[in-house]
């Protein structure tokens, strides 16, 4: 097999699958909080039911999995945190320091809530265990979750900047002792300490 | 006000919006996976930003929150879990046995993912968080969680039959004590024990 058989232009595929999972994240989000009467809401439906039809005609079975690239860049598209094209995804962009910090600064909306105007606990678990585990993945060796715990201290507003960030403790074998936090702008709102394990 | 002004038809708006909702999930989880070419990309784009225009020309600002109805059920259809009309949830549907065991069965596709064709461990979390709480939660009285501390045992697998449970092990004052887990098939895949607290 040649080399350029292996060579795909996944800057290209971004820029063509990352601006349609952001329309289908704008849908999600007003679908929610509309109260569009019935004739509206049956002709919207008609409309992603033709959506979904035309790009169902050329999906791959199974999940979007994870993909290499020749370089050794992870590309994790339909992961449920970070995932450009995953709708589900806020998506979080990571950003990883020198020093082993690992943060992402972002926005959560509607389709994110728990209680009232609130981000559900169980999200900020989702990302604080994405977040947490980071620190551990190296390209083509993921690190699984072992253990995550999680201390909320306060509830976590929608629609305001929210930041999560994790470094890592120490190392023992294969496992990984991460800590981090979720935070608004006046401070921590969820603790988090996990274990993350690199399969032998 | 009369009880008639309060007295909206869940029912009917749930035949409303639960469909479109449905509609979305589905356009969600074939977009992850699609290889359409840029034409159809395209035009499907366009489909999708008209329908997220035809909602959002009547959407609520801010969030959907939580309703409660005149018999006191509570209405959060915009929940990350079990929101009825929040494509983003699966969404779960909770089942409350008289003995306080609280558990759902469902299956998660390709938008759930996080190692390839598994269950990213901070959905795990979430529903876990969610179903946990839900021992704790009284209609009008929500419980928040305090901690929550997981166990992952082995990796859970996407597109198979799960099933989520919690019990109350004990309460003090305001903390409810619960227990749980996530299941396949095969037994128990993440364990769970965490705090709720039911604010004063």
């Amino acid at each position: 097999m040649s080399d350029e058989k292996l060579c795909i232009d996944y800057s290209q595929l971004e820029s063509l699958y990352g601006p349609l999972a952001e329309s289908i994240r704008r849908l999600v989000d007003v679908s929610i909080r509309t109260e569009a009467d019935p004739i509206t809401v049956a002709a919207v439906k008609d409309r992603i039911d033709t959506a979904a039809a035309e790009l169902g005609a050329s999906a791959q079975p199974g999940t979007f999995g994870v993909q290499l690239t020749p370089d050794g860049q992870t590309i994790a598209w339909g992961n449920a945190v970070v995932g450009l094209r995953n709708p589900v995804a806020p998506p979080l962009v990571l950003h990883h320091e020198p020093d082993g910090l690992v943060w992402s600064e972002f926005v959560l909306g509607a389709p994110y809530e728990g209680p009232p105007e609130h981000v559900h606990g169980g999200v900020s678990a989702l990302i604080l265990d994405h977040v947490l585990g980071a620190t551990a993945h190296r390209a083509g060796r993921p690190a699984y979750t072992g253990t995550l715990t999680l201390r909320y201290r306060r509830r976590t507003a929608l629609g305001r900047q929210l930041r999560a960030q994790a470094h890592v403790e120490r190392t023992e074998g294969v496992k990984t002792f991460a800590v981090g936090h979720l935070a608004d702008e006046e401070g921590v709102t969820v603790e988090a300490e996990g274990v993350f394990i690199h399969k032998r």
